[in-house]
């Protein structure tokens, strides 16, 4: 019986038998942690042998002859490129090698339009500009629009990707400069935009000429059940549109050998890697070479990382499995709660009943399991319906994320109790 | 005799012998780089067990437990940053490790300053602003500055520091930002500061209460001869003057390491850390833990350290003797120029005739040899003497590097007759 159907007398019911379980959850003194995307111990486990097997003392030459131990190489060994050129399906020559973290590139990125601009000026000297932030979405670009002062327009994602209508409506106005999203396994929901979405992206006509779409395709190669999404390419689309300058993507090995000692990748059109590069030839002397080469050596090539991933999804499977049999359990039938099977990833998102997402984030932290904040998945920490919840099951054991999971789906009924007797 | 003393006659003919030797070298078809500040393959060497000898496969834990092939710590792990506090003699929560560039620090900072300001407003919204520069310099540094359109100004190198005289002129301009050095084994001229001079500058009272000094300690630890310069700490300098706030510190393990594969670090003030860590909480996943383990599972202390320089001071004494002994042959008694020698850092300094670096670049370029771009030890490239040329001596073998230097020589000494024939 849906709960909205429920009589004053039923839900006062239904909240008694729920606080009894709340309660019993509270008694075991519980200290799980749902709330970031970070493989678990054995996942990382899987890569040791980049450490371990890889030699560099014997082989600390790129494929071109050069000693990846000294200073040189502005944009990645020959090699390392060649292996993010494979897995984003780009030229060679339209990738460059970064550091330890992908967030870094997107930083750097925005920081330098804000300072130098994307076209003819730096963004910082165009009066107030916004982005667009199809959402629910990623704390962490939010983090970085916020802390350059963009201003953040929700828009919603539907469920093949951004409502293109809406986007189109607000890119006739100059200062919005551009969009950033996850377009494969979308943070939180795991959503993979539709060909027909990315064939819409890539037409846009903004009108800001420095509008940039920032790609971050974090999850690339990171299916976890049988059936794959496929996300087309978006430079193959933006052909068609002669709009590749308009797409900064971003990817990483942090999810597929460690998150903080993996090798990060930017792919750009030949004019945006040139303006990137010439950035780069004053900020760095050049990313970690023999971290690159560890990488190639271990991985050799797309396969290589294919066979990898395949591993890490047997590990992720019955975690992602755990928490949706419990929500299908726990929710059936009451109307309060809508989630999504990912085929990928590293997030389920689960809407709540609309006003109960924070209460129920503040129940489950009561009891000892730390999920994202409520919230975080909007710009500014604001979800407008507080409903949304970012669910990160890679890190806990099976069993914990079990009991972690029943916790949440009790404190999301138990909070749907709260607000409807307040009616 | 001085050149300056030569007749016409006398410096044709010395100009004829100058161009048979010069020829002689041209007919060997030469290609030696003493452009960067390199290390040697065999210094490179000196480090394999860092990759070799660690086991991260057994050891991946922090001192405090945390796994460090995981996401997480955001200003390095405890016995990197203790490592770090023991060479820059500053307390442990005042060290931020970086990536593998202390120039990234410096860039990323000098950005924030651009963009979110050292104090209240950002640099950026503060109309033109200026840095001052002691020169010679380090060209990177000027890089950085040009990049971000802040105007650079001309400061001499004493012998003991830059003239402080002229720089507590500057400051009382509010405009004027900061100042940018390298205190000890200066690049290029490898001169110490002396302890009144990091007293003066601890001392300074600018007119821009967000002035800021980059303290690229660079060569910190990088002593070659027996007679080692000692700096004064500047934090602790700093203290009788209250102006730690005003000193951004860095350095790095490039060449102590290895040059791209090492790791850095910021010492700073707590107001000036707490600034830093709240735009890397957006800018990083924070950087490569392993990396951090690697280092100091080798290195262990600042002893170990030390140990481990004089490696790299037996190898690169003999190269810098050979263009000392070199230099003081050729120029002996011809007035036409002068030189340091530096018991530290990875660069000789020559002073050529006024108006003949450009020249004798020319030359040695033209006989297969490249040396640093003259000018380039000066903002925007632009030596107003035309005088000074970089040497970096530590890629080359001994060998190779005598034949550079004699080339050098012949070409500054033809340079000089061509020059003072045109009189």
């Amino acid at each position: 019986m849906l709960y909205s159907e429920f009589s004053q007398e039923q839900l006062l019911i239904e909240k008694e038998q729920l606080q009894k379980r709340y309660d019993e959850f509270k008694a075991q003194n519980l200290s799980l942690d749902m709330s970031r995307g970070k493989p678990s111990p054995l996942q990382l486990d899987l890569s040791m042998d980049v450490l371990g097997e890889v030699d560099l003392c014997e082989n600390f030459r790129a494929s071109n002859g050069f000693d990846c131990r000294n200073y040189g190489v502005l944009d990645g060994i020959p090699e390392c490129k060649k292996l993010f050129a494979e897995l984003l399906e780009v030229d060679e020559k339209n990738i460059i090698i970064g550091g330890n973290s992908s967030l870094t590139l997107m930083f750097d990125y925005i920081s330098q339009c804000m300072t130098h601009g994307a076209g003819k000026e730096a963004w910082l000297k165009q009066g107030d500009i916004k982005f667009i932030c199809p959402v629910p979405g990623y704390d962490r670009h939010f983090g970085i629009l916020e802390h350059f002062g963009i201003e953040m327009i929700n828009v919603d994602m539907l469920s093949d990707g951004p409502d293109m209508d809406k986007v189109n409506e607000l890119i006739k106005d100059r200062s919005v400069k551009g969009m950033i999203l996850v377009p494969k396994y979308s943070n939180p929901e795991g959503i993979t935009l539709s060909d027909e979405c990315v064939r819409k992206i890539a037409a846009m006509k903004p009108a800001a000429e420095d509008f940039r779409v920032i790609w971050d395709n974090a999850y690339c190669i990171h299916d976890i059940n049988d059936t794959h999404d496929e996300l087309l390419n978006v430079f193959e689309a933006a052909k068609e549109y002669s709009s590749e300058d308009m797409f900064i993507e971003v990817t990483s090995t942090s999810k597929i050998s460690f998150p903080g000692a993996g090798v990060s990748a930017l792919a750009a059109s030949d004019k945006n890697i040139e303006m990137i590069k010439k950035r780069m030839t004053v900020q760095t002397i050049g990313n970690d070479k023999l971290n690159q080469l560890r990488h190639v050596m271990y991985f050799k090539n797309l396969d290589g990382i294919k066979n990898h991933m395949k591993k890490h999804a047997e590990s992720l499977k019955p975690k992602f499995d755990a928490v949706i049999r419990c929500f299908t359990e726990e929710f059936s039938g009451t109307g309060i709660a809508s989630w999504k099977n990912p085929n990928g990833g590293y997030f389920i998102s689960l809407n709540v009943l609309e006003g109960c997402a924070k209460r129920t984030g503040e129940l489950c932290k009561e009891a000892g399991v730390v999920l994202t904040t409520p919230g975080a998945t909007y710009p500014y920490g604001k979800d407008p319906k507080d409903t949304n919840i970012r669910i990160a099951p890679s890190f806990p054991c099976v069993e914990e994320l079990e009991t972690a999971a029943e916790l949440l789906c009790v404190s999301a009924r138990l909070a749907a109790c709260e607000k409807l007797l307040k009616r």
